[in-house]
């Protein structure tokens, strides 16, 4: 369980309307997927690394003056991942629904970045937000339309809602996915460039979905990833984005941790879960 | 490149018979099938792993006086994978089959277990020996019939030339698992009784594949695979049973390896690939 | 949660009565406590990494034709360790209590060795056996009554309704605990002896608590432990014993699990708490 | 011992004032308390890993223009730690304070934070500098007063001659310690803002004691430590601090290094020994 | 092989003319040498690890808008080392020299940094820039003038085309190694001032061999690696050095690197060495 | 420190008579050679952590009714190595043969096998025993006549006052190897068959000198070694060979112990010490 959020009643596992989050806010929901890892495999350990090195964290929050513990999230625990990933994700949308429709927002735990497909068909969001040393806009890897390498264009091709997507800290792609970036449909940030970035007024009023693939930092803070990256971002860079998006958002993830480090990649992204909540519930972002 | 053995031309990987591969009596074939892993992932570093923990052993073996390097063994290196199972079995299965029609042994190295389907479809045998913790006789897992769980029950009903499978060292099973083992095309030796087993004439005359699961070995000795099963074999066990069923067969592989652990798996992998490479060339088994 | 097990309801860690595990046969409780390990600590990952290891584990046990998740088998979760160690065997040994109270049996999962002496406390035995490397008879260590390396004496002095205590597998002690050992209330069983050892009558209508420091096995099964102790039990040996004195238990750990090596150690335990589980509820031992 | 530095005689674990240090400028003190570390335990294996670590470093330093090796360092051993913490914390700053009586200035090696309440004890400093991302500032943690998580609070509410605390690097703390940093004896600096930070004339003419607990730094740079936090420090801005305040420092610490990583957590704390004995002898701090 | 390279024919390792690397600009040349590594060994793994920790990398550069895999780079393959390092440099060398003679770029994977003294040999360049923590300006380490730590040494006094060494990043030295700094013929820039360096028009017209010894990088990002060295550069410091470098150099190195990481420093190497590649082909540096 | 182990003075390490172990009858002497491993470097770790993973067993020893403290053994630290290996054996003898000469037995902690040759150099025994999984008995290797793998050769060869010696456990080497074995003055017993080996007469009123290569063991109970060989001895088979070749032994050296496994081997090595020292004190073997 998420330290700080409730658990939610056995069985919950299975989909079904009669939970006992009733007025949870947020709703922790871990998406172990490890199908497509392309290099190094250990996303099905990700939920559990997070909760873990989470534990370690203060209930209290200086910067929101607010407890976690405060803020009624609940922690749905995990849904099992199988090898037939269009249905683990539809079935994945299902339970991401739910919490939508509980009007909670969903905090995700991947897995692979592929669990963002149904974390946006859930949120039908206007606006995607993905932090990520990659673009994510193949058409397909390997031959598979539903791969890791794939999912920010799947969000965008196929969830209706979507009008736009940032891609901040993005440092490699083909040359197919810098052509299909270059559209007026998305915006990419350089790592350069992210500590200079705001989106001003561009998420005024539209609902966001932000989608934090951990490998958007630096290796040195994330090595325990599926595809390093270096030259990325740095972990405030990281936590400002998160902080400044976090009060438009519907849905949010952060995915791509493994288990093959000292640690260091799950509380990470233990503490970006907790930026992403204390900024929404507070509603201000970073000013 | 397996040590002792003979790198292929660059571009064997695209499967042709215009391979240098003439008068080889042995194929090295990586599969690095990484897919179905229930528990801990990393087999798609296997065939790297066995590859280099065998480095340090010599070339020669006094118990049959050969040297390893004189016995015709080319490495054809990696044949790639991808995520999907079907596709990919198919492929590579035609890797294998060139290796068979060229007159040789192919030695695969996993790769997760279900990489035996195409090895046995490859080399056709009437008989399959199988050295794992594990029945692997389901009809499916998680709704996978090509998980490696249920990789023999595959070989069994597929694969035609089959007429008989043995598994040696499983401890563990499903029910029906277990119901399917008692049929007659099955045997199964409990680990506690492998020591004392002897093939006698079941072998004679008749055409093997020999499949070994290193999660056969006890986790003292092969940490570094998928999933764990205590109380099982000895290396010197396993290592006895390849001795006596070499001489007779037409194709092998070692498979589970992954990169979890300090390299003990690797290397009784890579030896249990020459000991068996020494007993087929001297054709006399552990007599 | 141990895979198989069901999840107390939230709160549960708070002792109470009113539980929801009624009709549970088996209680599974963690216990964390890392206080006095004396050389390599990390005995506080014990419960989850068992719990982790035991996933890859097999619903079905063949040999008493049992499935481990009809056998009623609850997990109560961790019972959150504190440095005060007199006062949080107090707290454990109070839900414990409650476990027996209920005419279920507890599961203990170390944490460190001293867990054994709430269990003791809860169970009030007549017999103890202990499988370990050590005596653990200290009259204290560094001053400290209630060390890990004291537990059995202190089970055998303070707890009243004690009468014998087995050790098997220990291999060394102070020269003062091997006197204590000498007396007539304790037997000692040498590694090498444990494998022909046999209870014969000795457990016979006594009710006996089972503890399983899992350093008893030899540091090649279970490195990721305290204080290693090379010449040590085979696992089949360890399972041997567990088969004998489960049908006699009315309480159970294993203890001294750490999270410093592949998983092998887990492993090993999760299975010997299966093994005890199955051969209570089967009732008839190994035989 | 460490790499510079001069041996005592054996025997010097026993205090007495018979030591053979006549003329030492510093004396290194390894205190490897790991009692009450919250999250990752391996805190006593600290000194032992900062010693050789410390091994690969140039015995010369420009900057100063100095050999470490001649500045009269002596390394008096570890003091055993046992898990009775208020006696051990005695028995510490009994041998600290034959250190701070022979004129030397200890550089203790945790070992968890708690031992830092023993340096302070026996140096008995007017001003302490706390390089930490935790404010240390409890009245107990899990009831206890001599926790790692109230450290500073001991010393600043516990030792006579502490007049003034600075905390660089905190980022986090409950509700209850910020309100106590608030009072005027306590100065907080957040990691933004070390950077710009200088002491100007506060440490002038002052006795200060220094302390590092290493999870200041950021988790890339260390995380080899019990509670990681991320957004930290950068090891440039735990070196000025520690080259500023050296020359009025009388004592020293780095606390809170574990086991548990690649070597960089104790590479950066044995630099930080190094520049603070380096700047100390040197008198001129940074500038 | 490196990935996005052509492997060179088996027997290349062989040194002969009848290479069929014709055509290639760029020849990848393991040596991993690892004879006098100081503290943690293990650089004989830096080539394996490099190119197993590059396959994650997209083939395709953005900035330079050039394919990695089109730019004609070949991978010869390891020149096996031995503990003659005398004689295993000269074979280096030697091997070296060919790609010289074949006017291609020798890309040299470590191994320790001793086995730059063939890449300059072989390069005969006017200028040497060598990114490093270390001057490596010893006369002799250990009484041996061939160790790591004289490597630059021996290249200004040994080598006669050599006129001038670009140290970048160096941070620590004996005495006598920053005496010998102040000579005309060596430049150094402290690891604060790399990110303002600028190489001006101090490499117009002449030959350069850039050598990257990857300590040269904080420990953060490059902690596997023989003596780490706190303090250091960032990712992008070294990344912005080659690409200035790298369209004056004739040979370039990347050398240190061993296997007690997470695979940071592996990745980090992989990327210097394709931003090498593609900053030479491009042949118009970062502006 | 060994643990039970009294330190020598500071300066020991430089070889001189007026060394302060008058009356030692055991000299821990650690020799972290590292320079000739063929594969997994880090013997130069080896003293280092057989003396960390001691410090957890017992100093009674119940077999022989000993205090390991009581039996005046002094530990020497390490002899620094570095890279000429002949120069190093020759300082190594020196202070080896100091040892001798003070009528205590040598107890060398390696470091590779290498230093056998100046432990056999030093104590001139007439019967060398090795346990070991290789036979060591090359003319050179990589031309390099100091290699490990030629040491047993080394000692037959230029040891005047060696007459005989028995290879115990090993299960490879090359054929030259095995032709020199074939002598009348080399005992081959392969790993099956010690258990039963009995030295009978054999040891009878002669000097002995023991080295146990650590790989003799197999690689589950020694994975940290230079090179694994799959089917080695068990653990108890190397301790009786240790009991039974004590009382005769002038030398000892246990070797190939390095840093890259959970402990597990060295525990193992440490306890082989412990068993040889109380052994030989005792005087009566393993009966
Ligand atoms: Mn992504
Ligand atoms: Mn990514
Ligand atoms: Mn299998
Ligand atoms: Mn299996
Ligand atoms: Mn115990
Ligand atoms: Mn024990
Ligand atoms: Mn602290
Ligand atoms: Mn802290
Ligand atoms: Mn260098
Ligand atoms: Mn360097
Ligand atoms: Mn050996
Ligand atoms: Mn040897």
């Amino acid at each position: 369980m998420f330290p700080g959020a409730t658990a939610e009643r056995e069985g919950a596992d299975a989909r079904g309307h009669e939970s006992d989050r009733d007025g949870a806010n947020f709703v922790v929901v871990g998406a172990p997927l490890d199908a497509t890892t392309t290099f190094q495999p250990g996303t099905r350990f990700g939920p559990r690394r997070i909760r873990t090195f989470a534990e370690s964290f203060d209930d209290y929050d200086r910067r929101t003056d607010q407890y976690f513990s405060d803020l009624d999230v609940t922690d749905h625990g995990d849904v099992r991942a199988w090898d037939d990933i269009e249905a683990y994700l539809e079935w994945l949308e299902g339970t991401l629904r739910d919490v939508v429709w509980d009007d909670a927002i969903p905090l995700m735990l991947g897995g692979e970045h592929t669990v963002s497909l149904a974390g946006a068909r859930a949120a039908e969001p206007e606006v995607v937000v993905s932090l990520d040393a990659h673009l994510d806009l193949r058409d397909a890897y390997d031959g598979n339309p539903l791969s890791h390498a794939a999912v920010m264009r799947r969000i965008l091709d196929d969830v209706d809602s979507v009008e736009e997507l940032f891609v901040l800290g993005a440092r490699t792609g083909s040359e197919a996915e810098w052509e299909r970036a270059a559209d007026d449909d998305v915006t990419v940030v350089a790592p350069e460039d992210v500590g200079d970035w705001s989106f001003a007024d561009r998420l005024e009023g539209r609902d966001v979905y932000l989608s934090v693939d951990i490998d958007a930092a630096d290796p040195a803070y994330a090595p325990g990833t599926g595809t390093m990256e270096p030259f990325g971002l740095e972990p405030r860079e990281l936590r400002d984005v998160v902080r400044d998006v976090a009060p438009h958002a519907t849905g949010f993830d952060v995915v791509e941790v493994n288990d093959r480090d000292d640690g260091q990649t799950a509380s990470l992204a233990g503490k970006l879960v907790r930026e992403f909540v204390f900024s929404n519930a507070d509603g201000t972002g970073d000013a």
